[in-house]
């Protein structure tokens, strides 16, 4: 090692202890043990700082994000749009360097943090970049050749949510995927010695993945750079590099658990500093041939970037159709009138499941959205998720599809299925993942959808067999509590169609979202078509669906309770009492309509009944009393069940004339009226 | 094989077939293919059908929870409580065959259909009786000695939350846990090779399993019965028996995975029943011979279960004390008085966070009372949940444990703590499982808790790190929709402390349970103990913390807000305006209270403002108004971010003077009184 690569990895080093010493607070362990790593990596990846969002640069994930005063080191000696002072703020309010790493920081290709997730996102980036490789590059024009990288640790490996990427990434054979596994030994609670003494390299091999072994990651960087070239050779298995460090390397705690996630002492730091020939009076300081060092890969990276965009330039005279294409995706723009492919219904179309429904618009709009990749996991013969002409996402070896495929066989992954749609999302090139299971196990990925939520990934969620109303798979199979769930993660789109036009509906808007991700969720039984209905209605997220003049009641549903809840009004009219009927299928949208349109949908002096087979939990925002199912489901006949929770025309009809007859007389606002604007809202 | 083993089996998988065909819905592949290995091990096992709960059977797990109809003939075959007209009533509403396993079913140790589950599960039941084992078992004594079987499918072995517990089951080196891998390259998208080509057996060597292979599982018998000899000799590592089978054997569709979730075709089932020999007019045909050969296990059983009996009345004289304590446990009973030993707190006491409180009630209740086990997902410093003299749950062999050992390292591992969590409550004993983890990182284990809801398993998730209160690590690791999440799980407690007094109702509640599970929210900064707090009052649920003569207002808050809405009553006084403060530190307990003292918590006429510092979801269950966090949260100082969202004394009391002002004059009734009960409320 030079003298120089010492220093540069002791500046790295130094920076997270005193990021993490200035802020109190942090996990300067990993940044010291992985450092060399980091070190060596960096400087022969490809990218440009000054344009992170180049799409064939190569792409790093922090997945144990904790370890993050080691990226945001590396992204400001390197150049990024992250000065000192920022690494002087670190895990300040408002400031550029939070506790995790957060997408919207430049250079900062995920979020993460939450463990196991960032090895789901780079399996997701590896597979967008084999995908929009197989689509776009050209004998002479390798457009898209880069490498996805990722650093996890023994949490990571612990997580299930990383077994199940990992799996599927060997399966797909993600030979640009490359692994490091800071092979530490230690996690929070101590030696891993407790509760990990499983071979982690022999498990990757088990799911087909190339392994080598790094044994002294803290000096030898001869060994880390030649493991990175000979992955980089295996071009048939994601590859993983096992690093044996030394947790807090250099400081007196190196090795032990209370380096992981405390800040160094004031005499560690100062014997620290001077092991490594640094001034312990400075902090946060930076040796100018450091900064040289490094602007050298950056330099590099910009010049690797223009002679792309030249490459790009002539793709786009030899190949116009596809450059054009290309071109537009990277505007995150999509195809000019996609929407017009969207099917419309009216009230004689026959009946039909809203999850077929979900089938005949992905038919429709599939060939129209060319970015649209998607599957399920392993539900698809259940969710209809794949259209007839697909070809499937497969390593060509298996002779059952190849890497320019739109069809992912995730396998009964749901969870490894969201953090892969999240790094999907995050590639750019506007790649609009989406994946299918049932609603009920999208409860399995709770993770990963919330993550997608907060690092704004527009993925769609395919949540097929959304109610009791699926039937004898019961209790077990039958959401309750899961809309009231995903309805109170902020921006999240959750969408519960009643029929054709509003399914046409939820795939318009979760598509045309930018920034906001969406469940749909979808019946296994058929539902009618609604007299009433449109797409331009249901895109304002509620709506009236049948309007009588003066209503007694409103009664408000979403999904399939809607037609019945059309039925209960017919019930009540017999009885001489108005009801209008409004179907809500997304109340993130609604939500965001103006206050007088809201108001003229759930008007003051009215009293209104929610109607859906969940949790009531929630409604209170629409109505003044809830119907709903505050209990676990049953396994029987969708018909029986429903019957058995009174959920018919005449039960819904029953519980409306009570809400009738409880606020006759009585003076009353609409639950929309507040007595104050909340400021917190996303 | 011989003719009536021959018989036996097809008996097995025509009833499975009939059942389906009957329901018109279910699955018998998987019933087809693994019913010699059931044969096979069903008859070797130690059961008694007419005592379901002795405690020293051999558990049985079935993992693939849609190969029920298998299950469920064998329950009926040797003799469980489950008629053959209860067969003929598979997947129909109220029948005891719902579409998967449910607990309470005689024979069904815990409830399946989530896949990987069940995995988790068994993982946990072979804990609980290495424990007790442990625990109770003396020389000549060897009261606990049964196995745990479980068998799984590839779907299984996809999820995450099976190779979590896989792992850790390894690491334990379970050799009382032996599992039947149905290897028949089926899943619901078809042939395995789309998505899960990893060498499963591999896998399970890496997590530390004895992995034994039969190639044909579908009628070498012998082989099947020799795995499980070798299995059990292996004491020191759990086994895997990997059963090459035909899925739906026998069927045309043999093979394939249009058997896997249909019934047959009325053709295909005249047929099969040719091929076997059996009459295809008959339907739920059972030979005699077969009742009689399995009547021999069961009554095996059942002289076994007596000898146990008069063993264990032997052990009661010779080890009074440990006979007593078991004795007691059989009756899933806490011993007397236990609560007294909960810690009182008064104003005086010092300010300490809701964690640290939590870990002062396990260290005063873990020696009195000795059934509670758990752990921590590797956040043990972190969570509190170690006592100072706690053993750990090892195995002997690494020296830094044993099984006796109450403390359990689940590794970063929060799905498959739950479902071991869920396995050992299902265990009995009165055995009392917690698990801690941050609240945010419970949403990965949503599968598992909803199913502990679901099958009455009252364990105790010690969620810390609450809210925004956590401070630096941010957004990523701040819970927002989490708690509207949980309180929407019907059969949940939700508990958030404010205080010390508070933190000692939530356990004492908690572990007075005995079908309701918990999650207690616990925060990471210290919360001062409030004037008015005491465990009875807190054990109600909610109650009046601070009250005033005809409020104004009322403010309605959980956990650290409530003491800061007790200084924004004191903001409010000074401008004139008189505020109650309510407690609600747990939703359920409070909806369980009579009608009358929720009223004089919540009565009609004053206007009243939730304080939570989460999403506002749910809330207005008990509040006109809510002030929450409908966005994500951020990385910084806890007071700063706090200061940021407004949740200080002065902003509690902005909204509460809003509210105040909104109502005035206005005829207003408590958010309690409803159009309508409920019918459906677990």
């Amino acid at each position: 090692m030079s003298d120089l690569d010492q220093l540069a990895i002791n500046t790295i080093r130094l920076l997270a202890v005193d990021a993490v010493a200035k802020a109190n607070s942090g996990h300067p362990g990993a940044p010291m043990g992985l450092a060399p790593a980091a070190h060596v990596l960096f400087q022969q990846m490809r990218f440009n700082p000054k344009d992170p969002a180049w799409l064939n640069r190569d792409r790093f994930v922090l997945s144990n994000g904790h370890a993050c005063a080691l990226l945001y080191s590396l992204l400001h000696l390197f150049g990024y749009d992250l000065g000192i002072e920022d690494l002087k703020q670190f895990r300040q309010l408002h400031s550029k360097t939070p506790g995790h790493p957060e997408r919207g920081i430049p250079g900062v290709e995920v979020t993460t943090g939450p463990l196991g997730q960032g090895v789901g996102n780079a399996v997701g980036i590896a597979i967008a970049q084999k995908h929009v490789a197989a689509k776009f590059n050209k004998p002479q024009f390798s457009l898209i050749d880069g490498y996805t990288y990722c650093f996890f640790g023994d949490g990571c490996m612990m997580e299930g949510v990383a077994s199940e990427a990992a799996s599927l990434a060997g399966h797909l054979q993600l030979g640009n995927l490359i692994c490091f596994y800071d092979d530490n030994h230690i996690s929070i609670d101590g030696d891993t010695k407790f509760a990990f003494t499983e071979d982690v390299g022999k498990r990757l091999e088990a799911y087909g993945w190339h392994v080598i072994t790094v044994k002294d990651a803290n000096t030898d960087l001869a060994g880390i750079a030649a493991a990175i070239e000979e992955a980089k050779k295996v071009t048939d298995k994601p590859s993983c590099i096992r690093l044996v460090t030394t947790i807090g390397f250099g400081s007196l705690q190196a090795g032990t658990g209370s380096v992981h996630g405390s800040p160094l002492k004031p005499d560690d730091i100062i014997q620290v500093k001077k092991k490594f020939g640094f001034d312990p009076e400075k902090t946060f300081y930076v040796p100018k041939e450091v900064y040289e060092l490094y602007a050298k890969t950056s330099k590099a990276g910009a010049a690797a970037e223009q002679e792309w965009q030249q490459l790009f330039a002539k793709y786009q005279q030899q190949y116009p159709e596809l450059g054009e294409e290309l071109a537009r995706r990277l505007t995150d723009k999509l195809p000019q009138g996609w929407e017009k492919a969207l099917p419309r219904y009216t009230p004689q179309d026959k009946a039909l499941a809203t999850r077929k429904l979900s089938e005949m618009v992905l038919t429709s709009i599939s060939d129209i959205v060319p970015e649209l990749i998607g599957g399920s996991a392993d539900l698809t013969p259940s969710n209809l998720t794949r259209v007839s002409n697909a070809v499937d996402f497969q390593p060509p070896s298996l002779k059952i599809g190849d890497y320019s495929g739109r069809y992912i066989r995730f396998g009964v992954r749901e969870h490894g299925m969201g953090a892969i749609m999240n790094g999907i999302a995050a590639f750019g090139s506007n790649l609009r993942p989406f994946g299918g299971t049932f609603l009920n196990f999208v409860s399995y990925a709770a993770g990963a959808l919330r993550l997608a939520a907060l690092s704004h990934h527009p993925v769609i969620w395919v949540a097929t067999h959304d109610s009791i109303g699926l039937g004898e798979d019961g209790p077990t199979h039958q959401p309750i509590e899961t809309l009231a769930h995903f309805r109170a993660i902020p921006n999240l789109m959750v969408w519960r169609p009643a029929d054709g036009n509003e399914v046409s509906a939820a795939y318009y808007k979760s598509l045309s979202s930018e920034k906001t991700p969406s469940v749909i969720a979808l019946s296994r039984q058929n539902l009618p078509q609604l007299e009433g209905s449109s797409i331009e209605k249901a895109a304002k997220g509620g709506y009236t669906l049948v309007s009588t003049d003066k209503p007694d009641v409103i009664l408000v549903a979403s999904g399939s309770e809607v037609s019945i809840s059309v039925e209960a009004a017919k019930v009540l009219a017999n009885k001489g009492i108005k009801a209008n009927v409004v179907s809500i299928p997304d109340f993130f949208t609604f939500d965001r309509q103006p206050r007088d349109y809201q108001l003229s949908v759930l008007p003051n002096g009215v009293p209104s009944l929610s109607v859906e087979v969940m949790s009531t939990a929630g409604w209170s925002k629409y109505s003044h009393e809830q119907f709903g199912i505050n209990t676990f489901g049953a396994s029987g006949k969708a018909a029986d069940i429903y019957k058995s929770f009174e959920f018919t025309p005449e039960g819904i009809a029953d519980r409306a004339e009570k809400t009738y007859n409880f606020y006759k007389g009585h003076e009353l606002l609409s639950p929309l009226n507040k007595a104050f604007e909340s400021i917190h809202y996303f």
